[in-house]
């Protein structure tokens, strides 16, 4: 795993490549903002993700509504608040961070979600660059229903037992009573399935390959904005193929689609690898997933590619007429990211001051704070700030001009950092006098993260170059194991531990009962040579990854 | 109104502006595909557009797989197959062409439907035009939650007196019976005024512009693919503001969207008017539309936009404080485009040959068909197509290649006119030879539509000029009447009656009943004089038009 990397990024247009920061460092200052008055009571937030219908009855909505009433003003204005320290409480500062920031709030059902526009806007370039690239590798989009018909899901044994605890389901249409009931979309492999049976006919009819952007529902008992909620979006792609390898062939294709996309743009190291068998998608044959490393070192399943075999093609009788005349059952993948994704940005870069977007993905890439003390400065100020502005959005940059005399300068530096932009560029007197501009790094505090006197000739601002590093907290967190007490042991630090695994289910089992870690996966990237299992003792042929997940 | 516009387009990149037609001349040959063998069974199609949940009770999974069984090589290849004409049997057209061009399919619950990849490319670029229009006007996408407490639809007395009786109602989550039921959202306004309560309380908070784009379920009796579906896609905007003033103009403004979509990206002229009091949106003050004038000269309401004044803001309790201090009840729009547009699109432009669709909404602008039948003369050929297809890609263009040697030119001609793509571009020996090409526009049939010896030069093919006219069915099919009786007989006759009207809901009620017609709006455009009542004789401000309507 490349887990450091010295990115040198040619200019400021290009720097929306893959954003850069070290973990190693201090605890930004508690308090950033001056002006903060009162904790924001996050009761109604923590409240929300510790939810649990095991061991609470539902809200009514009236409930709720007190509730909600109760962090009304979670939206108002952002400077009454602070965010909770990372370090102190990990799930208090997610919540507050996605309030403050306002990229989702709590909707009216228990343990949906409202995506604001900030988060939604976040959203949005996941899809513009994943939609991008499946199309280059030859997928259509399409759309299925959502209401799947009950029998459906119980055609595929391992399909129903994972989802049937999990389904909301229709039963009432028009003001009658449904004949059969309507199971609300988990997923959509069988009424794909059902339509694929109508459109594969022969071999020519294959490879199938399409994919569709979609609400799914699944009612969890524990819900956490982004992370899990009962409503999420996401998108699922559904290919049919002529034979086994290629079906292999495609889950891997999209894995790695995934992985680039996961380094590249949204500047998170993960591990990927397959599934153990017990972690495999009820119906998959094999599961590949993206595991990525959350700041208090959990671990976040961020995307997954499933080889289907013919599991649903046997359940639902979808065959095709091979080159020799032969009637086969189709070979089959399907895989998925979704809203989650948002949620393992937040909690892989974000820090006491808030947020922090990796440059690619980020809604304002840049900000512009223009300062002035007295009136005659002002104009000139503000001339070169609307100036950097145009060059920087001609140059295809998402640039903000924070221009509001209601605010400090210092206000809005620590606004705009809690709204995690990655870029933010000063312009006062001097640097008008001098031609110059200064510019801060959202992912270096301080100083470090500040350069001064860059030009203000548009040629220059485009062109601005930036050394960043790429620490990445996985390289420290990551232990190699032998035993089963070692592994323990780094699980109880709250680390992921690797080693060599050949025991059994039950095994795995025992495992995430005593330690509450589970096998994230068995990764692609294996050590030589040969290997002992850390819990049996016998030959192993793998080495898996073990840690606590969301 | 605009009904007759001559159009000359300056190049090919830029044709992909207004698309052009004829609609007077003689049909297209009924059977264009020669190797026809067999008509395709349409009875399930059929069957789907008349289901009637009042007259029948919702099919079985297993009756609904036996009719699709009967479709079910609907999807396989497309030559084996006809298209009803047109003036024969309009319904069977439709469904036909939807069927043949591979637009959708039918779910497996009754009145669903599956939006398949040449269908859902049209709606994508749909979206594509109207988010960039959104954002343009200020708007900012977001993401609600589907489902919607019941209670909810209850509080604003005509919403839930509106769509109680389409409801789709989720009872069972997780598998427990829930203590409130949950509404698959027919429309967002009542969870959307929740939401805004939340975050609305100063007068700074306002205008609140969003937009989402969503599916969304209504429990329609009647079904027929794109047009009316248990389940559609479709963007539905709602803006908080300050004074209903404001509204007034956001509603208006979002109206001019829709027209201008219609007109220039769609080429479909449509009439724009206010709602009459019966059909204004459930909850709104005032509905405007863009009404669509189809082939069969039906009506269909391509788009509204809803001024809702306060209706929503006070059962909600939406409130805010002004700029004195004092607190007062928001004003509010909605608005929305679904999927219904695509069937708009197919009803307005296709003719017996099938699809046609407009040059800037088309997944394919351009086919190229390369023509040889010596084995000397194919790689010539294809390398002017694959030269061709290079030019017009980097310029931009939505173009593909038939270069298959499995099928004639001619089928091809008649397979690329189905699926309705703007301009066919022939290659032949000759044009090789000659250093030319041969350009057919699908919207004029025959010779008329070719223009010859168009050169390959890649500056000359990117700028070829084309002189379109546009006629529109609306002008020979509105009717101006001045009598109940000549209304009447405008109707029965097809046609669209426009007159003057000052008359009760019960006389409207009553021209419903014995003609079929509803007033389709009162259009913006009105003529000038004293007017008089075609219904009662008394003195009336504006006059409306009245149409059959989907």
């Amino acid at each position: 795993m490349v887990v450091v990397a010295s990115l040198r990024l040619p200019s400021l247009t290009s720097l929306f490549f893959a954003s850069s920061r070290s973990t190693h460092r201090a605890p930004a200052a508690l308090f950033r903002r001056r002006h903060s008055s009162r904790r924001q009571p996050f009761l109604a937030a923590a409240k929300f993700s510790a939810q649990s219908a095991a061991s609470s009855p539902p809200e009514t909505t009236e409930e709720l509504a007190v509730n909600l009433k109760k962090s009304s003003n979670s939206s108002k204005t952002n400077q009454d608040r602070v965010i909770t320290p990372r370090s102190q409480d990990f799930n208090a500062w997610y919540l507050d961070v996605i309030a403050n920031a306002e990229l989702a709030d709590y909707g009216p059902v228990r343990g949906t979600m409202v995506i604001r526009p900030y988060g939604y806007a976040i959203w949005e370039a996941i899809q513009d660059y994943l939609n991008v690239k499946f199309k280059e590798t030859g997928h259509s989009n399409m759309y299925f229903p959502q209401f799947i018909p009950y029998s459906f899901i119980e055609k595929e044994a391992s399909h129903v037992e994972g989802f049937s605890p999990e389904l909301a389901v229709v039963t009432i249409g028009g003001g009658k009573e449904l004949e059969e009931k309507l199971v609300v979309r988990p997923t959509s492999e069988t009424i794909v399935n059902h339509m694929f049976t109508q459109w594969i006919h022969s071999y020519r009819d294959l490879p199938l390959l399409i994919n569709q952007w979609a609400n799914v529902t699944r009612w969890e008992m524990r819900t956490k904005p982004f992370v899990r909620t009962l409503e999420f979006l996401w998108q699922e792609g559904h290919t049919a193929h002529a034979t086994p390898e290629e079906a292999e062939e495609e889950a891997m294709k999209m894995i790695d689609v995934y992985t680039k996309f996961a380094y590249e743009e949204a500047a998170i190291p993960v591990v990927v690898g397959r599934k153990s068998r017990e972690e495999t998608f009820a119906g998959a044959v094999r599961t590949y997933t993206i595991e990525a490393m959350m700041g208090d070192r959990k671990a976040l399943q961020a995307g997954t590619s499933h080889n289907l075999g013919q599991n649903f093609s046997r359940a639902f009788d979808t065959q095709f007429m091979d080159e020799n005349g032969q009637r086969q059952h189709i070979w089959q993948t399907s895989w998925a990211v979704s809203t989650r994704f948002v949620g393992g940005i937040i909690m892989t870069h974000g820090d006491d001051a808030g947020l922090m977007l990796p440059p690619k993905l980020a809604p304002v890439q840049v900000v512009i704070v223009p300062i002035w003390k007295k009136d005659d400065e002002k104009a000139g100020v503000l001339n070169a700030a609307s100036s950097a502005k145009e060059v920087l959005h001609s140059a295809g940059v998402k640039v903000k001009l924070d221009d509001s005399d209601t605010r400090t300068p210092g206000w809005k530096f620590n606004f705009w950092e809690m709204k995690g932009v990655p870029i933010r560029i000063e312009i006062g007197p001097r640097d008008v006098a001098s031609g110059s501009v200064v510019i801060s790094r959202r992912d270096v505090p301080g100083k470090q993260g500040k350069v001064f006197g860059i030009s203000m000739e548009p040629s220059t601002l485009v062109e601005i170059k930036f050394t960043a590093s790429f620490f990445s907290l996985v390289c420290s967190n990551i232990v190699d194991v032998s035993s089963y007490d070692e592994l323990k042991e780094a699980i109880s630090q709250g680390k992921w531990a690797r080693g060599p695994w050949s025991a059994s289910d039950e095994d795995e089992a025992r495992v995430k009962e005593e330690t509450g870690a589970t096998i994230r996966c068995f990764p692609f990237e294996q050590p030589a040579g040969t290997k002992t299992c850390l819990m049996t003792g016998q030959p192993a042929e793998e080495i898996a990854i073990f840690a606590k997940s969301y």
